[in-house]
């Protein structure tokens, strides 16, 4: 009954490192979302350096451009040619925002390219982001390997990255940890679900720094930003109803986040 | 003279997106240094994607592996041969390290892969990071092209970044803005300078997340990391005064600001 409340569509762009898994978790969610919700979901492959994706592109921008064929057609390395094909799809980004705004779903998942860097860090990322945000209600996932947050400064690196998204594609940010289903989540899941367990591990740490990352979860926290941070299994579809709520939330109550 | 000042070599990290430049920032500067310091300078290339380095590197990844020969022997397309063949240099790193131990300089640049993904949020990087720091005085310097800061929370997202550069690879992190030779770098100047500049400018944007980042930018202030962020030019040599002087001050005065 959810999507009478909406009027327009979702769009959630999914945004991580390189092997974080956004591919596996854009089609796990996605079919969550269309069983649970009974959400007509559409996918979006912004990455020209895809191999397969498991989810069928309803918009894909390997029609327009691929890292392949500009590695072949330039005769560059795999590093400048998937520089150049970001290049090649901010260029072509009316025809493929134009695709978007076509689609008739209820919630759109937007994958982006597999490093994240070419798309928080290149102009492609914030202006596809600014369209979305004017097509509907947008939000950025941010996804790590929960692996990537071993120690409590590193855990807090992760939040600061939603923060970075969130500034940069100026749309809300919710930060998640992959492969949840691995050996070792357990141990995160205490400073995920509490940011007050994270602040007193990283007063154990020693060092300045740590003390700075506790001053900024701190500060964090009190802007209520980014503070839940689901740990998510494409494999088990743990943390998928946790996830959803707060995209929910944020979609639904968010007055002017940016 | 400084040479005689210190014991042990010193290691820089170079750290950036894609497409920041560090590689020319690498090779300029090092000269910059052998010139105006008088300082042995060594080149330790680390991108297994190089396809030329403008230095000659005297520990070079590409002996063990490179992404090309990861594409063609495991059939992979560039995003899986970028990450396997990082995961390969992880496996080697022994090796690598070992060689660069063996370096008879004073000032050693590690060039890292294109991808700064594949370095600040893998393992190998934060693993690298530290044996570095154990062979002599190792610091990162966190490298964006000057077009990435446009406004005053963009900018904020850079220095945040030197924030979590410092915090993964566990030594002290510097920010620097590249290709400051290009049009537009002198509004970013400012804010460069002046992080009361930035936090004034900041003040103007509305919304809640420029308010916290606002905030951020405040304790990191207090805590003084990051605090300048030198606008440096590869073409014209611009900055790299700047440049130096905040890694002598980081190498002489810190103490433990992991």
């Amino acid at each position: 009954m959810r999507r009478l409340l909406l009027s327009r569509a979702q769009y959630l762009i999914v945004v991580g490192p390189a092997g974080s898994g956004k591919t596996t978790l854009a089609a796990a969610f996605g079919r969550w979302i269309e069983e649970n919700q009974g959400l007509r979901v559409a996918y979006v492959n912004l990455d020209p350096g895809a191999e397969s994706t498991p989810y069928r592109p309803d918009v894909d921008v390997r029609r327009w451009v691929t890292v392949q064929r500009v590695m072949k057609e330039r005769g560059l390395g795999p590093n400048g040619a998937l520089i150049a094909s970001v290049d090649e799809v901010y260029a072509r980004r009316g025809e493929v925002l134009e695709e978007i705004a076509g689609l008739g779903a209820d919630f759109v998942i937007v994958d982006t390219p597999g490093q994240m860097e070419l798309f928080l860090f290149h102009e492609s990322g914030p202006a596809i982001s600014r369209e979305l945000a004017k097509l509907g209600a947008a939000s950025a996932l941010m996804l790590f390997d929960v692996s990537l947050a071993r120690s409590p400064s590193h855990f807090a690196t992760l939040r600061l990255m939603g923060l970075v998204a969130q500034l940069r594609l100026e749309v809300p940010a919710v930060v998640a940890l992959s492969k949840g289903d691995l050996r070792g989540a357990e141990r995160v899941g205490a400073w995920a679900r509490s940011p007050h367990a994270l602040l007193e591990d990283l007063k154990l740490e020693p060092g300045v720094v740590s003390e700075l990352a506790g001053r900024l979860v701190e500060a964090m926290n009190e802007f209520s930003l980014a503070a839940r941070i689901p740990v998510v299994s494409a494999v088990t579809g743990e943390g998928f109803r946790e996830l959803y709520d707060i995209l929910h939330e944020i979609w639904c109550a968010c007055g002017d986040l940016t």
